[in-house]
């Protein structure tokens, strides 16, 4: 794929605020995570499709920075894109920098009907007529991630300090999430923060697909926040067979998580967690009481 | 309008888990917040639209119960409805209980285009060409909240114990957003819980909207996480003056308060906070430093 890598951009911003303490009031500055929109459009390669400028698929409310990553972690999440290969070219178009164009190969399967209508939300949650899981299963498919990753608690219980140390947004701003990508040796190989989860997990997973570094087989993530069915959603299509949360789970994350064949652990602390499916791939610190 | 209330449906469901810490290893039973999706549909009364059952306008995923009320509210945060004169009949149909039709008056003004794609999306971020709050006021409008509410530092500062106290989901999963309504004297009005907070928002909303409650021209809102553009703007709609959050703001929330004239405050604790507009509503404590 050809395209630029998205210009970085400032995550976090001044402003003046109000600062009201016991100790004192103060009319001071104040970091605050940048949010704004980012359209994703979708055309083929050699299509005329509105005049060239292709279909918006998506709307996100994002932190800018990585949104070429962005847009190729949302496609990758919703099925559109498997590989590299499927990327002709991906950068912003427009005068504001929050419209990124993806073009396609000419012959990549696109279903059209489903990127009509509601497409991001509805995809995210199936068919609400049907049971949850079944719903997932007709639109995206049910994957069956299949790992012979085996990590140790000890291990796992450190991931939350490196994830940490490595969000400076979150630092400035106590505003951000952030998603981390570790290997089986807990070192940590790519993070990214943004005011929204789905979309540092969108980058994360966009940055590993445009260099071919997917799926991730002996992969884990951890995610800053909750564990919600996106999230594991948009996980379980990248392959990974562990995630992990400093924050709660929802049922519909564990179910997909047991039926997909993913370990899901959550309350991630250093003296503990709790493991919500597949626990086999967790090696204990000591036997059960 | 008619309709019956949603019947309350519980909030948390227990899932058997292993838990792991080093005082000891336990596999046992742990409530985990629930998260489903919820299809809204919109019919005219009297339209035959779809066989009547009308239009699918938005999916969440939403924890289950007061449904009625999130449809009602996501549709008055999006300038569809004004008031309960609006609404015929709004209740559950299908089988799952995950769709909910909302019939409206015959002669309700309805911008069907906008509706058409991307709605919900596009509507809370507007169209991404443009420069952010501009973008607002050309698909919802810019509302100027006018009121003469003041409240004490004193008073906010007791608001999120008071919220807190009423999260029984929260206290039970972790994993459960909170937005509370409060009066000018710091009494708690009402509150809801969700695993989505802008969910948690439009039940609040759509409550109020049912009994003919808004604007909310002297209420205070109290969101348990971070305030974004999102949960700002159902506010505006509503015309709530003061939004006031746990968490942190996102730059274009601040930005909108700013412009709708809406006091915002953040990181909002027992011994202080940070006021990030419009802070001639609160009156502090003590002179500034």
């Amino acid at each position: 794929m050809k395209g630029p890598a998205t210009p970085s951009s400032p995550a976090h911003r001044s402003v003046e605020i109000d600062a009201r303490r016991d100790a004192g009031n103060a009319h001071r500055a104040d970091a605050v995570a940048v949010e704004e929109p980012l359209e994703i459009r979708l055309l083929r390669h050699g299509s005329e499709d509105n005049g060239g400028t292709g279909r918006a698929i998506s709307i996100t409310m994002r932190t800018p920075g990585n949104d070429t990553e962005l847009a190729l972690g949302f496609l990758h999440g919703e099925g559109i894109l498997r590989g590299p290969a499927d990327v002709i070219d991906a950068r912003p178009c427009g005068p504001t920098g929050n419209v990124l164009r993806v073009i396609v190969r000419a012959d990549l399967p696109l279903d059209l009907k489903r990127l009509d209508r509601n497409f991001y939300t509805t995809s995210s949650c199936g068919v609400c007529g049907k049971a949850s899981i079944e719903a997932v299963t007709a639109t995206l498919g049910l994957r069956n991630i299949e790992s012979d990753l085996i990590v140790s608690e000890t291990l796992l219980r450190r991931l939350p300090d490196s994830l940490r140390e490595a969000q400076p947004g979150f630092e400035r701003t106590g505003g951000m999430h952030a998603v981390g990508l570790f290997d089986a040796e807990g070192d940590l190989l790519a993070n990214y923060e943004d005011v929204g989860r789905h979309n540092a997990m969108d980058k994360l997973v966009g940055a590993a697909l445009r260099t071919g570094q997917l799926p991730w087989s002996n992969r884990m993530l951890l995610l800053s926040g909750r564990a919600s069915f996106e999230l594991v959603q948009k996980a379980m299509m990248a392959g990974a067979p562990v995630v992990a949360a400093i924050g709660a789970p929802s049922t519909l994350a564990v179910e997909l998580a047991q039926a997909a064949g993913i370990t899901l652990i959550a309350f991630l602390r250093s003296d503990g967690c709790n493991i919500y499916s597949h626990p086999v791939r967790v090696r204990p610190n000591r036997v059960s009481a």
